[in-house]
């Protein structure tokens, strides 16, 4: 059983955090971020799957191999991302200052950065964050540290669960930034995630995947896959639990449960919040002969820009949605196949489904959050993303972001 | 020699056609065309791998099928897409009907139809069209003809060419369609093509893939592969060059040249006019491992919103065209890479070039036409694919297109 709690990323025993403003934003806001649990952790990490992957990401692949770590530091305002040499030097220096001043090793700390691409850090301004980020370390320090890791976002996402582990009381929490540049392959932008689990590094990468596959992996904005997503993950087996170190042992499946849960809470929170979003919306294909045919119909919908702007006007036009399972590359069998829209069966066996209440179906369209389902008629797998629609708002604001 | 020549889609020897408005479109402009060769044709097609695939695109395959054929029979304003059996009929139908008013078999008869999704054909309107269309056949009916395969297009798309095969002078000549829903994976929308060259079934069809692959295939403007897209070409052997029956035979490089130039003008007239375009932009990917990685690489920028909405807003913003190079699957080494924009680099060795003369790269960016070239710094490879923005304007069109 999952119970949400309060607590931010702090709400898993033994895990403290703090932001501050290091100066590197313009607007002056929080924008330097170190979360750090005082007991060894078990640590996981996805990464993106970009080239031209940031320096931060290159730096916690590295510590992702160990296994283990012990605290995260984040900056936003400047994604260090196409930055050469120097953008490496940078990140191995965030790493080395914080790993210092907590007394660990440099590979025991994850680094991540966001922001604009193609820009050096100001390492004096970081540096000075850093230091007054590790003094103001505190378990109520959740929000500030949530605070520090926004950049476009309209409001912070976070989410805490309680959960029985193992026969024991543990936690889960994590926190999430991004509204643009979502298109996941590996996580979305910036997420991370504590726990008191304890639980083999091995084990944890596992669920961490699970997790993502369902949720993370399972939305898009815009269809553009950021050069820093990342997410991490520090369990420090704090609750007590006998430690996981199986897949068949049935406290693996509660912690799969309870990551999965905060990972598709933040997961939706993004989507809520994409950049011009005025739809939140919810797809379902189901009858596909497997789940990955299922997602990528589902996908091939949810990114497509003509079925993002119809529904930005509030229109029904199921022919772009039929079009785009369509060429997805999922088998369907049109005879077979049925689109609803807000549980309204607008199109069946690759038709018109000739709907009689029209007034039904515009209020359906009005809604703010719509939920689509989708019909194959060639198995039995099925698969859900959500994403947002297309609107004037989207081009504006990425028109305008400044280079 | 190629040389450009007027008189359109009947420029080559022994074709005529007619456009006339037959009611189906809303607007009352042309909407039916006829396009026929007295003579017998060698005839190839390409198609939409849309699953979806419309009921004239599923008629016309089986005529490509023969490899021959001496009529298209064409439709604007209904799709005649996502219509079951009656669709399939009423395809048939403008078959047949051409086809025994020209004294043709069925199957020598290709039929394709654009416009709305999901509705029926308004066939009384269809079949008084095509009688008067195929009353109305001439040399001189290209312009009408052209007309009514046009939907949201704002200009028409037409080319035609002179040249020498074999000895001989021949003529090659096409037009084309369409304005959204542009990401083809076998032609764009609607494009038809007549030449008077004699040539074999195969060898056409062989010819055309070549042509299209690097001209329709090449160009996305919203990055949906519409559920019509067709592109046919008949050639009557009029021109009296020596029938071409092999690959090895001079003239066939000729005619892939020929037929390259009409596929390139048209795919960039389809760009030009993208739905709610400011910029045309063509970009080259180079030093690729092969023609596919540039291809993906390139296409993976073009399709890219965040890159587009960045050049209706006419900010280089290099870190989201690095970043779809990333993400695109192709090999990049970073610490190779360059990118120009309008032969100026803006990105080098995987960072900030630090453009010195900042206004010459303004003017750049207001250019209406805009060169993007990407090295990617592992291969000799290269290729180019051509794209617009993403503009307010796309939004409007889109959200406002009523089903």
């Amino acid at each position: 059983m999952l119970t949400a709690i309060k607590g931010g990323i702090t709400a898993p025993k033994g895990f403290k955090a703090a932001g501050v403003k290091a100066g590197i934003k313009k607007s002056g806001k929080e924008d330097l971020t170190v979360i750090y649990s005082p007991a060894p952790c078990s640590a996981a990490a996805l990464f993106t799957t970009n080239s031209f992957a940031a320096a931060g990401v290159q730096v916690s692949r590295e510590v992702a191999a160990k296994g283990t770590a012990q605290a995260i530091v984040v900056n936003s305002g400047c994604a260090n991302s196409c930055t050469g040499e120097q953008g490496m030097e940078d990140a191995r220096g965030m790493a080395h200052l914080t790993a210092s001043l907590l007394g660990l090793a440099d590979d025991q700390v994850f680094v991540a950065s966001t922001g604009i691409i193609g820009v050096n850090l100001p390492m004096a301004k970081v540096a000075d964050g850093i230091k007054r980020a590790v003094a103001g370390l505190s378990a109520d320090g959740h929000e500030k540290a949530l605070q520090g890791i926004m950049t476009t976002d309209t409001f912070p996402k976070v989410s805490a669960y309680e959960f029985t582990l193992g026969g024991v009381t543990a936690r889960v929490a994590g926190i999430a930034k991004g509204a643009g540049m979502i298109h996941p392959n590996m996580a979305t932008l910036l997420s991370f995630v504590t726990t008191d689990a304890a639980v083999s590094p091995a084990l944890l990468k596992q669920a961490l995947k699970e997790a993502v596959n369902v949720s993370m992996n399972s939305i898009t904005v815009d269809g553009d896959m950021s050069t820093n997503d990342t997410i991490c993950v520090l369990a420090n087996g704090q609750a007590g639990n006998k430690p996981i170190e199986a897949a068949g042992d049935p406290a693996y499946g509660e912690l799969v449960a309870a990551l999965t849960a905060v990972c598709t809470d933040l997961a939706k929170l993004i989507v809520r919040d994409g950049e011009g979003a005025t739809k939140f919306l919810e797809i379902t294909v189901k009858g596909a002969v497997s789940y990955d045919e299922a997602k990528a119909a589902a996908m091939s919908v949810a990114r497509s820009p003509l079925v993002k702007t119809a529904f930005f006007g509030q229109d029904p036009n199921w022919g772009r949605i039929l079009c785009a399972v369509g060429y997805s590359g999922a088998t369907v069998e049109p005879a077979k196949s049925k689109l609803t829209l807000g549980g309204i069966i607008v199109a069946e066996n690759g038709m018109n489904a000739a709907v009689s209440d029209a007034k039904a179906l515009q209020k359906v369209m009005a809604e703010k959050d719509i939920v689509v389902e989708i019909e194959l008629g060639t198995g039995d797998a099925s698969a859900t993303v959500w994403t947002c629609d297309f609107s004037y708002e989207y081009v504006k604001i990425n028109a305008d972001y400044s280079t």
